[in-house]
């Protein structure tokens, strides 16, 4: 298992370089200044921690995984000391508000520290990571009693939280559920009902647990319009803020998982738990997708970091490993043999990581700044715009970069042969960790169906139109660049096709609904090659300014055109296909009866 | 984890509607007529071995696998039984010569029986496997005293063989291996070195082991012209045919893998261990190669399996799990929600791995109606045909089918969402298990440049040109056909596309030798696609005129047509991709210096 790099000399490619994230943050009314000294001091202290404390807990992790015992959870070893090590750090309050002991630091920055927490180990970086849904859930629908009671534990990460959701007979399809709440006393609810899939549901990391529930109450509607929200904590908080009485709340089972060993899995049952109504009953679940976008955008992350995990194990690996002869003759005439680098096929696989890793961090980081901009931007128009923008691009993010992260992760097994394979080389221990992350936080095809219904044809193309004319204008922008030009063409090409597409989807839709399903995973996946080749286009633009200045560091630049040139030949063509079978619409998929399967 | 239920009906109409095997097996010289009726039988009671004495075995392999000790692998619980029942059954000698007690059955039955035992426990299906390359290389090469020594036993099962290639610095580039052989006393050689990757190296069920060895002997030439074969029995057998002296081979110890845990990878030392000379001193290599083509479509066939087994766990679920509501309205009205299958996104995973899975299997048993032509053909002009053929579709079977059945075992836990993460389903057992397939006995880059290197430009086309002759005289035989147009005119589209490539490739590869690696695994899929469409025609065909005829079964045709036009639909145009990836040429993937990675 190869100790894990933060990649610092590229993530500051991208947020200089590329986002200017010195100038974006002037954009912001945040209550401190965030210059380049800072974000560099925050960054470098993050890839040292993940460095040195996390990253050796991720082979472990694997293979001793969590214990489940009648008392709870056993985390693998390390990783309490870890967390408690995170904590004092002063880590889990980065991008925290400040009225509840946060640091107020805008979520662009929490995600590079996300990212190389990540990408050290993943299944460690859950436990902090689950706190994010239960504390925006409380701040965003909380009463100020729950706030005070919850808030400053949950955000010095001294408490951690969880989000109870799926039940064993729905996931996806929560209006299924059957956990109930009975009022009992004053602003006190009793739980009773079983929960499968809890991340964190129970460990030994930290000493109170904040289960965020959904419930049904007494007589109220059937579906999703009878959902309501609750906090459930493992331990009652008393009034003097003390831990109290053990809740009736256990983890009843853990899962045994492809993956993701470290990163408990319970069944958590609740047997009269004493829970809290947040927000209005029977809004539950409106309350839970208010916050979707940054639960999927973390999630989106797993993407980049497990193309990066595949790259930084691969590419040492083809420049040491000797084999066969190059076809255009020796290149180690000295050793027995060439360095599987000099293949083109052993090429074409490293630069695919390579050109998915650097192409998410690019997206994602962008991303993130629409996130910051959503929530703290200047004006109300700017925000909107954001948010318009964050509403179209998040499941993009979410589904193409986790399917393609599945990806990445196949290929860094196969860079090694047979050595692939095995556990030594930790190359298929990303490849286990990747699978989850096209299934949680909702499938590929949730993704694509939200992004197809909801917010291409939900807006009428408004969504669609307005990021590509973020592009158009880019593309325009170079004219008469003439080096650009063999990029800015087809991205022009594909970004008007990808307007067409969603006519063509649009109209085919008004006549039968079937066809927005039918398109939707390729529609989404066309999405992402396009945005992607905007960000390598992009990449590539400011690369060669740099060259053309007579830069320092020439070997990155070289590298980011390059790669681009590489992403442009051999992944964009990707749309062809897509585009063929986007337009072979519905009937190939529905004439099947289903007794013929 | 699903019991396994061998599909027996597809594999019926592969055989009696789509390939005529009666008709072909009268093409054969075989002492015994293999009629209807003997091969109905032999199938069955492969099913039924396989579905009540192997599939049990399969999550058991999984979860305890193999232990080492000092004295030896200890195969999983039943491991050892089944092995012996399925000696007892007379299964390991069915293809075997009968001069040596096999029954001398083709190719093709054999490699039913395989897909059945492989399918439903791909570990377990190893150990019987792995003789073969024993076998045939005695078979072929091995003096009339080694073949009468070892072959009884190995053709009964009743001991079982290794192919001992690989060494830690070298798999693919076998001209670096180190191990070494002296001559001790007559025909006696002493061998000392470490080899790694020995599948089935060690075990419990059988009572001898013989390997076979590739390595070199004092002053043989450097690289591959100066390695010899070796048959090195972990017991002497002593000249009355009894067992004698432990010999000096020993497993020192086995690999953690990702999957296929049942099936024991071992490093194994040579201490100076007796062996015996197979063939001739410094053509170990070339005797190697001779049997190439049956093990890599032994491995192909996990492509298949890898996608049946996928197929079997997915459609269940996917009818049975209630979530959400068809967008064309209510498909299960009384029930809380409809079935998962209802979704066009869910019936694009399925229809792909049933696309696949049946397609496979018509593509593996027509290559292994080539291996029996060309072994048992009554012309010598049939058998170099039937050579040819297995030339050029070997390398594909293998590469494309292994690639796309880790595709297939991918979207098989996608289909149950968080549910195919988690062990008790047995789909991320089958990804686990698949991963390897793609890796072992020749990488798809090693074969994508044995298809495109040595068998299309290496014939100057003549291998491609014969055989796509036989796609377009199918064309062109049904120009009158109008239901087979939609079928039989973008096969031929793509075939023509094929020859052009080739051509293309060929041209640009007179000037710069990169470019045959660069276009490779791309125009090995494509390649791949092509011969898909070329059976999903044929299957196509064949149902339209079973329907016509007013045949039985009729889901089972109607399911083949409706299959047939997805995979026309949504998967033919993968190919559109590739043409241009293949076109884009050598220098997106050459001009990056290895140090700018």
């Amino acid at each position: 298992m190869p100790a894990y790099k933060a990649p610092l000399r590229d993530i500051r490619f991208v947020m200089d370089d590329l986002l200017g994230f010195s100038d974006h943050y002037k954009l912001l009314n945040t209550s401190t200044e965030i210059d380049a000294e800072t974000q560099l001091a925050i960054i470098e202290e993050a890839a040292k921690f993940s460095e040195n404390v996390i990253s050796p807990l991720n082979p472990i992790g694997d293979q001793i995984g969590c214990t489940w015992s009648a008392d709870g959870v056993t985390t693998p070893p390390g990783f309490k000391e870890a967390y408690q090590q995170y904590c004092e750090g002063g880590w889990p309050s980065l991008a925290m508000p400040e009225s509840f002991g946060g640091q107020g630091l805008p979520e662009s920055m929490n995600i590079i520290v996300s990212e190389l927490v990540c990408s050290a180990c993943v299944a460690w970086s859950g436990y902090p990571g689950l706190r994010d849904g239960a504390i925006k859930t409380l701040l965003s629908h909380g009463s100020e009693s729950l706030k005070e009671t919850f808030l400053p534990n949950l955000v010095s990460g001294q408490w951690t939280g969880t989000m109870c959701l799926t039940e064993s007979h729905c996931g996806t399809d929560l209006g299924q559920l059957k956990t109930k709440a009975v009022p009992s006393s004053d602003n006190e609810y009793k739980l009773s009902g079983t929960k499968i899939f809890i991340s964190c549901g129970d460990h030994d990391m930290a000493e109170n647990i904040v289960h965020i529930v959904l419930a049904r109450l007494p007589d109220s509607p059937a579906g999703s319009a009878g959902i309501s929200l609750f906090a459930v904590p493992k331990f009652i908080v008393n009034t003097d803020g003390s831990l109290g009485a053990r809740n009736g709340v256990n983890c009843g089972s853990i899962e045994h998982k492809m993956g993701i060993h470290g990163f408990v899995t319970c069944v958590m049952n609740f047997d009269g738990a004493t829970g809290y109504l947040i927000g209005q009953p029977n809004k539950g679940l409106q309350a839970m997708f208010t916050f979707m976008n940054s639960a999927r955008l973390t999630t989106a992350l797993q993407g980049l970091v497990h193309s990066e995990v595949a790259y930084q194990g691969a590419v040492p690996y083809a420049q040491e490993r000797l084999a066969m002869r190059s076809l255009s003759g020796p290149k180690n005439p000295d050793g027995p043999a060439d360095p599987i680098i000099v293949h083109p096929d052993v090429r074409r696989l490293l630069l695919t990581i390579k050109s998915f890793a650097e192409g998410f961090r690019a997206f994602s980081y962008y991303v993130a700044q629409q996130l910051d901009l959503s929530e703290h931007a200047k004006s109300d128009e700017s925000k909107a715009q954001a948010k318009q923008l964050l509403a179209l691009l998040t499941p993009i993010c979410k589904g193409f970069m986790t399917e393609l992260g599945c990806e990445a992760a196949h290929h860094g097994v196969q860079v090694f042969g047979g050595h692939g394979y095995i556990r030594e080389w930790g190359m298929e221990q990303n490849q286990r960790d990747s699978r989850i992350s096209t299934l949680y936080e909702g499938t590929t095809g949730i993704q694509a169906l939200d992004l197809i219904g909801r917010k291409v044809l939900g807006s009428k193309g408004a969504l669609l139109t307005n990021f590509s004319a973020i592009i158009f204008e880019f593309c325009q922008s170079l004219q008469d660049n003439q080096s650009m030009q063999e990029f800015t063409q087809p991205l022009s090409e594909s970004t008007t096709e990808w307007l067409t597409l969603a006519k063509t989807v649009g109209q085919s839709a008004a006549s039968d609904p079937e066809e927005i399903g039918a398109a939707s995973v390729d529609f989404l996946m066309f999405s992402g090659y396009t945005i992607l080749a905007y960000f390598w286009a992009r990449m590539a633009k400011v690369s060669f300014e740099k060259l053309e200045a007579g830069c320092e560091d020439k070997d990155l630049y070289l590298s980011k055109v390059n790669t681009a040139r590489f992403y442009f030949q051999r992944i964009l063509p990707r749309t062809a296909t897509l585009k063929l079978t986007i337009e072979s619409g519905a009937a190939s998929l529905m004439e099947m009866p289903s007794e013929q399967f």
